[in-house]
């Protein structure tokens, strides 16, 4: 047996004889380290085999506890039916697992709610494949050389015009490309944090920075966000004073959940407030071209002067996610994220690169854009009214500004993953709430997505999921 | 200023004062949490302050020292001329970055003998291409869900099937498509260590190994490598026993930089040895299909009866490195590779996939394959046979029994860093023997390249590094 095997069978055994007892906080790392004079790795192992093992579980902010015994729950919630036994109410939900599950759930013949993606059906294929097609043929043998880190050439100078036009002067010299914003976000984190820092996040969140976070062995401090305002900044200022909070991560521009767009203002005083306190914001900027009002709106990045502002952004949502081409500016964070850019997948593959940038160069992203942001807007409306009308009283929905995605709080006593679960088997996915928090705070929230046509098949799926919501009111009210 | 800094700070007004002197060690992370009452990831980021300021240097196995003074140095190296600044003889070279130099300084019109990726011009471009081309036009809109991860399912059956070929028969269930090899290998790390945990390595080792293992803030254990055996089990399992080596990495075939195939026997009792211990083992083998042999190798995964062995593997250096197409068989660590790799990249491109499943699916890999070992066996005799006669007395040579890289052991007074430094002035890059290991132990040697055809500028190139080598080498010995 390894000493985290010997360590964690200690420990649970003083669980199993009440020595900690249910609800409990258990010793922290340090002091089990130090108590039992193992390494802190050896107790970070123990303690994750114990949370495998269900024993015990972390909470945000204030370390591992002893976990409440199912029995316990099953009295409270002895009414309902039988939950799916990895959704059951009340259990630590594995966040990465749960996502990956919803993801692969839609296109399986469900009605894509659930999706965090736009309608494949609105890229603009035809002139994508026509670019790699030519691409394929002209350029012959690629060199691997050419799109080393920060990538290909053509692809960044595009990028910075693109940014020019939106009113972003950027050096093309600061642009890093990656695969997706996904790996731009995890890189971006590494760089200016490292395990144990605290990292702020707006609540609810994208849940990938949540699982980025975690995965870097990071703390996710959550702040209380407003639907319509976005973070609140008084309580990002205090969490940074008195959490210690080194680095936060927010949505300015149609938040994924909420899709609010935080006023210039307010991006402002966020940048400068953290300019004060030397604290570094990783933006993530994916939908910042899907906006709805008549002009585009500014970055965190077009505010800031110290480099503090590292831009994560892709063409995932607007061009194709099959391309998965992302890029960040990291400020003054660069050479740090080149380098982990270049340890963590070497060079971001060339074909994509290039039909990107050549669809980039030639005319028809504007009228593309117009295109779609026209339609998420009209969607956008009628995807709210629909929800108004079928879903019980009591339910009330966001009013995104950009993006793709519906917000909808369900009277409290809805759990969202057991219409998860009801709307699967109907063949409908949702995105739960329980997904963009680390707590229980969104477990009667649900995400929508809206940016396919409105058919008389969506319509019926979003009464349908009306009318489970009603059946899982009217079983918690009895 | 931050806890880190103040640390950092106290730290080095104690070696100022010659508190603690040149060349001590200084107390240990833990030691520094424990007296000074700080997290272990405070003392880390204080001790990285301290080693980018030059006043310390970590030890393979033996922890953070105080560096020598450059003065001692300059007494010692005083007839020298200059060497480039970040190149000099002793100090402490920040490897990812000066790979990444090595890197970009090929395709610059410099004759690419550092290069680590085979002639491009040897690729099945046009059939590549060609699919790359029919594809786009024929695969109209691309979901986004089909290559989640594991990958796609059409890659993953090519890929199993190739296996089998190879006389390995894999559960299709147990491949997950990454970004390249270096994903998977970051990837597989990830799962199955700590940050803090020690990870065996080859000595010398293929520089990405040890550049993924500190990336992720874990310790490498260098175990003493026969250039023609392989890693010295025997040594490997003391490091298991005594400094609680949890994991290791290796390249039993065709291992870079040295080039040998370790036995059947001998990666029989390596993946014995190691499930007597319970350590799971990281198996890069990129080089696999590049044998000069009548057979093909087998791999460690073949004797794997535990799911202990994670493969990894790639197109990169047989079919294009472009595409950034790798794969692993995790075993046992599916299921956490598999999360992570959604964490880390979401999935990778959909089109490069496509085109390879599409080339391995056609007749044509095999005859390529035959095409570019029986090139590349010619090229290594050759090359040697140059390296013989051109360098110095007291150099030798590897025999390379696969892929196309060459390991030259100069006399020891030659310094790869000055050679590398001469070599590029001359439109020359090779690959200095630093970069294979944490220590100075290969300063005296190179890898070069022989996958390009062998021309008189490749031979005068060869020539021109002899004889430059022969100057280093009266430099010293005068």
């Amino acid at each position: 047996m390894k000493l985290y095997e010997t360590l964690a069978a200690d420990i649970a055994s003083q669980i199993a004889q009440g020595v900690i007892r249910e609800g409990e906080k258990i010793p922290s790392v340090r002091q089990t380290s130090q108590h039992h004079n193992l390494s802190v790795s050896t107790v970070i192992r123990a303690f994750l085999l114990l949370e495998s093992q269900g024993l015990i579980e972390s909470r945000p902010q204030s370390g591992y506890f002893v976990r409440r015994k199912p029995a316990v729950q099953a009295t409270a919630t002895a009414s309902e039916p039988p939950a799916p036994a990895q959704m059951a109410r009340g259990e630590t939900l594995d966040t990465s697992e749960f996502v990956l599950t919803t993801l692969r759930s839609i296109n399986q013949g469900s009605v894509p709610l659930g999706s965090p993606y736009p309608d494949p059906a609105a890229f603009p294929w035809v002139k994508l494949n026509q670019y790699a097609n030519s691409l394929a043929r002209r350029v012959g043998q690629m060199g691997m050389t050419a799109d080393l880190p920060p990538g290909n050439p053509e692809l960044i100078r595009q990028i910075a015009r693109r940014h020019l036009e939106n009113g972003l002067a950027v050096d093309a010299g600061e642009i890093i490309v990656t695969t997706g914003a996904t790996e731009a976000i995890n890189l971006c984190l590494q760089a200016v944090a490292a395990p144990g820092s605290a990292i702020a996040v707006e609540s609810p969140t994208y849940y990938a920075l949540i699982q980025a976070i975690e995965r870097m062995g990071m703390r996710v401090v959550e702040i209380t966000t407003d639907p319509a305002l976005g973070i609140d900044l008084q309580a990002l200022e205090r969490a940074i004073v008195e959490q210690g909070v080194v680095a936060c991560m927010v949505m300015p521009n149609f938040q994924n959940p909420l899709g609010y767009q935080m006023s210039d203002e307010r991006k402002r005083a966020m940048v400068e407030m953290l300019a004060r306190h030397d604290v570094p914001v990783i933006e993530n900027d994916v939908y910042h071209e899907l906006y709805y009002g008549d002009v585009h709106p500014s970055s965190l990045k077009n505010y800031d002067t110290r480099g503090l502002v590292l831009h994560c952004n892709s063409f995932s949502k607007t061009l194709s996610p099959a391309n998965r081409i992302g890029w960040t500016l990291p400020g003054r964070y660069k050479a740090q994220v080149e380098k982990l850019k270049f340890l963590n997948t070497l060079n971001t593959p060339a074909l994509p690169q290039l039909a990107i940038a050549e669809y980039l160069k030639n005319d028809g992203y504007d009228y593309h854009l117009r295109k779609v942001r026209k339609a998420y807007a009209q969607q956008a409306s009628i995807m709210a009214a629909a929800v108004r009308r079928f879903f019980p009283d009591g339910t009330s929905v966001s009013t995104p500004a950009g993006g793709y995605l519906l917000w909808v709080t369900l009277p409290d006593s809805v759990r969202a993953l057991e219409l998860y679960a009801r709307a699967q088997e109907r063949g409908i996915s949702i995105g739960a709430g329980n997904i963009f928090a680390t707590g229980d705070a969104f477990q009667h929230c649900i995400r929508l997505n809206y940016s396919y046509p409105w058919t008389p098949e969506v319509e019926a799926a979003v009464r349908t999921l009306g009318l489970l919501a009603g059946e899982l009111l009217d079983h918690d009210t009895l």
